[in-house]
Parts: C-alpha cells; structure tokens; sequence
C-alpha cells in the first residue's frame, strides 16, 4: 500500500498524542520515525511505533520524560534520557553534540535511560545539514552469539555513520553489528520463509536456516566472527558502561518485557566539525572526488553499478518524498494494530 | 627460533641507529614493533622493519622528520608526519590525543604525511595507562573489493580500541575492514598454501584459494560485505579526507612503491578522558563485571574457553616477556635480509 509521507506523519502524531505526548516530542518522533521509512529500513521505521506506545502507556516509557544533560564539559556530556522516547532523547542528545563540537571541533555525548532508538543512522545524518561527521551506536539485549560461545552473549549493537558531500549526496552507513540485524530474521520468521545458513545459531551455537527459534533459543551471528564482537563490545564501552547506563543483560527488551518498566538501554553520539579541520568546499571537494572515483571503479561480471553507502537509502527518500512509500504488509499490519489499540480510525488511510 | 624482548629490541635500535635514526626516535619505533611481536601479531611487528628502513634509505621516509601540530582546538588537532617513521608520528599523535582528553573529556588528533603506522593496537593501547579510552585508524592503498566491484576498491584500512579494566586484562581489538589482512594472505603464499574461499577475489572478482595472485590482481574481500566497506570508508573520511592525507589510490605502497617518495598515508587518533564520565574504579567495575559475565557464558559444544577481545594477546605477551618471542620463520628471514642490508652481524641472536 502507498502512503504518503505527510499522511504516515499524520498517523504518528495523532497516535503519539492521544498517548499524551507534547506535541514537539511526537513531531520529533514522527521525523525520525517516517524519515527511516522513506530509507526503506522498515524494520526501524512506524512498524515500531505500537511498541513505543505500549510502553508510554505501561508507562516504562514516561510521555512528560524530559532528557537533560546531568554533567558536561566543553566536549562532552552526558545525558540522562529520563525514559523519554528513545528518539526524542537521542535527538536531544545528537544536538546536544552537534552545539559542543561547533565550538570544539569535536563532542562526545552519552545517554543513558534511554529506548530503543529506532535506526542509529537517522543521528548520526543529522550532523550533515551542519557540515559535520555523526557518529551513533547503541546497546540493546543480547542476541548476538560470540566466538566460542552457546546463546547469546552481546546485542546487536548498531553503529552509524554519516558525512556530507557536495554534489554527491552524504555518504551515510547504517549497521548491525550482527551478520544481519534481528529484525530480518523476525522478517523471514513472519512469512515462514527460511534464511541464509551464516545468519543464526541454534540453541546449540550450529548454524540453522530457521527463523522461528530468534530469539529465545537462537542468536544471530557477529559480524566476521571475532570483529563484530569486538566492535559490540567497543559500542557497549562507549554507550553503557561510560554513561552509566545498562549494561547486557540488565537491559530490558523494548518489545517484550514488562511495559511498566524503562528498559536502561545506552548510546553515543559523537559530532565532528568539519570547519574547524579544513574549509568545507574543500572537504566535499574531496568527498565528491572520492565517491566518483569509487563508483567509476570496474564492475564484476553482471554488475550494473556500485554503490556507495547510503546511495540507496538517499534514492529510496527521493522517490518516497514524491511518489509516497510503500510500505510491506508487515508494517500496515502494525500500525492497523495499533489503531485498534487506541481506538484511531485510520481507513481514510490505511484502507 | 626464540629471542628476548630486550635482544629484539636491541636489533631494532641498532638497525635504526646504522640508518640515522635519532636514539628517541628508534626507542619509540623498537618499542612499538616489539610489543606487536610479543602481542603474536608478527604481520605488524618487527618483520616491517626491513621495508620501513628501505624507504628511510631511500628518502621517502625522513630520518629526522619532526611530526607536528599544524592545527588545532583544545579538544582536536590536526598533525603533520613530516614523513617521519609512521611509529614516531602516530606516537606523538597519539600522545596529543591524549594530553587534550586530559583536560578536555575527549579529543581528535587527525595525521597526514604518515606512512604504514604497523599495528594500529598500539595506538589504541598507549590509552590504557592513562585510565583512557582509546582508537586508532588509518587508511592504505586499495587491495579489497568492494560489492558490485572488481579489483580493489578500499583500503584494509585497520581500525583498533581498547579500554582499561580492573583486575581483569583491557580490552584491546585490532582489526582490518577486511575479512582478513593481507598479511595472512601474503603469509600463505609464502608458503605455498592455499587460503579459505571466502577471503579473496581474483582480478574478475571471482572467490579463489590461491594466493599467489594477491595485491597484483586478486582483491580482498570486505569484511561482511557492505559493513566492511562502509567502515573503511569511514575510516577513509577520518583519515585521509578530513586531515589532507593522501585518498585511497593516491597511497603508495609502503612495501612496492618507489622509496624515494613519501607514501602520504593518513591516521586518526581518538581519546577518551574515563574519569571526566566516571570515577575511574566504578568503571573498571563496571567493566570487570562485564568481562566477567561474558566469560561465564555457556559454551559451543567442544569449546573450551571464551576469549574477551585482546585476552589472547595480552596472554602471549605475559608469555613472552618471561620465556622470549619465538619468532616465526618470515620473520627472522626479514631480521636477517635487514641485517645483509646494513652489514651488521646479528649471528650472536639470530642464529
């Protein structure tokens, strides 16, 4: 089904404020919420939305949550979310970053009492309209297995990046830092679909093809064995054990523990200056110059082009902010559900 | 064959010394290397020396070369190499790093005129006594692909953290952007093995066991595919676009090039002050509580032991600095092709 991205903004506000949200916090939300579904990255779009809302009205989310930044330094901070909205607490947190780094060249901010975020790469994409470099990880469950081991052992830990061009578009990397992000396996699982055989483990750590077990009994697979570990435990440093956030096993599932309680999850955001290092014309010089170069490099037999990261998501936005999204029948079915939770009726959109 | 730390350390200094290497400036590069090597990372440690002390020789490498600040803020800077060792420039950016964190939470020290740095761990690593966070990245000549491509695209581009603990070993995880480094592929050929078919391309980006055909032709493969290129890019962005290093292709080969130019590589270098966040000891609680609880994960069937990231490393040197560094053959035959070249008798430790 196509929606259209005001309409899609429509529904987000109108549900965030019959929970009680303020109005500049629902539209915070809505932005980030419908900005990753114009990416394309479903799994961290309005799908997730229901699942917010169960939570600010079991109240482990608080709909009046205020993130304030509860120690700082001229290149840093930290900031305590307040069991916000994860995407109004890490916007907060991002700007906050961003005003540190105008000044200093670089920020470092960390957040803790914080939700899940939804997609790292909308903050770190926030520093391009500012000539800055975003940097955003978070921690999350553990469902991630480790080297050696049976279960699961780190989260799958996102880690963001974004850098702006200048007549090329940004370069922006979103990522899991699992082979896949866990929401592709819920995915295939949802339409009784098998996945690839490198994905997941099985509750006794052997690769299986099936989605059902994630994520109870099985655990998805770091990223290049010991190297995605690593980097889940660098983004655990960073994001929980500095901030004074949950650490593992002591946060809580956003989408399946008890709704009364904050589920502590961590993240960090580090914002860049570009100006402060070089004049910006000649850093985007620089970038146009590197992704041409790296686009025009030989294709592999069958290759029709070679992308640059972000380049699809860029594309998918463009198309979306003409023509409407369309969105999987995973996403309607959730935001169908939660319509019905709130009593909304919402056929004059989703028919 | 094995040999002391201190014996390697004095073949180190002396070679650096026949060269014109200042005493300051050798300690600082003997150290580096020798602690790779004691680390077991023999790809990066004192089998480098050789082909660095060509390039001293033949001038693209500066004996005297002093890294400077040509930039700077208090919580970033930007540094001129000046074409020195790669160990004596990201030493002193490192260094700088570090000095600005103090007091500043965080800092940023970009580096151009650099060459091949060795292991970007040290770097990471020299953190740890001053109760800091480290990471170190830099970026090299092309010889990984990237999706849709064929040859190299991306450098390996070594990214590496590490984080003090408490009773336990820091965390300390050095890796390259691809599947695996170089090195190990060089390492096959020299011995004639073949490789697994997941770590290299041939020249029309086809899977291949062979080695033989590596950095001439064949490309590495990126690390998970896209996440791999995208973090080599980002490190390409911090590197080498920010601090006006040499970009991608304008590399030289610190090993093939002409000896005579300077390889133009670049390096960033970041620094994260612990106790600006925390007490110093509530993290390194937090952070033991962590190591702790992930080692005492349930293990795979057959699986002895989980390694935290740079446990294994930090073991081999525990080892080594009580029973010596049993070198691999590569290695001693580059210490000896070394001393041929500068005429020095090693006989008494190479035996």
């Amino acid at each position: 089904m196509n929606v259209s991205v005001s309409d899609l903004e429509s529904l987000c506000l109108e549900a965030l404020a019959r929970t009680g949200v303020s109005e500049t916090d629902a539209r915070t939300t809505a932005r980030v919420l419908v900005t990753t579904d114009t990416w394309g990255t479903f799994t961290h779009g309005t799908k997730a939305l229901r699942a917010y809302i169960r939570r600010l009205r079991g109240g482990g989310l608080k709909q009046n949550g205020v993130p304030k930044i509860v120690a700082e330094g001229p290149a840093w901070a930290c900031v305590d979310g307040d069991s916000s909205l994860g995407m109004v607490s890490s916007v907060f947190a991002m700007n906050s970053a961003m005003a540190k780094a105008a000044t200093n060249g670089i920020a470092f901010v960390g957040l803790r009492n914080n939700c899940h975020y939804g997609a790292a790469g909308y903050y770190a994409a926030m520093a391009i309209e500012k000539n800055m470099i975003g940097i955003s990880m978070a921690n999350d469950i553990p469902t991630v297995n480790a080297p050696a081991a049976r279960g699961s052992v780190m989260g799958s830990n996102p880690f963001a990046f974004a850098a702006p061009a200048g007549e090329e578009r940004p370069i922006l990397l979103d990522m899991a830092t699992s082979t896949v992000a866990g929401g592709k396996v819920f995915a295939a699982a949802a339409v009784g679909q098998t996945i690839p055989g490198h994905w997941l483990l099985d509750a006794r750590a052997r690769p299986t093809t099936d989605p059902a077990s994630f994520s109870h009994a099985a655990s998805l697979t770091p990223l290049g064995g010991y190297k995605g570990y690593g980097i889940a435990l660098l983004i655990e440093v960073l994001s929980a054990i500095l901030t004074g956030a949950a650490i593992r096993r002591e946060v809580l599932s956003w989408t399946f523990s008890d709704p009364t309680k904050p589920t502590g999850h961590g993240a960090a955001f580090i914002a860049l200056n570009i100006a402060s290092f070089m004049p910006v014309p000649q850093f985007k010089d620089r970038m146009d110059r590197t992704i041409r170069d790296i686009r025009a490099s030989e294709k592999a037999d069958g290759a029709q082009r070679i992308y640059l990261p972000g380049e699809m998501e860029w594309e998918r936005r463009e198309k979306a902010l003409v023509e409407g999204i369309e969105l999987p029948e995973d996403v309607i079915a959730s935001l169908r559900g939660l319509a019905g939770d709130l009593n909304l009726d919402w056929g004059r959109i989703l028919r």
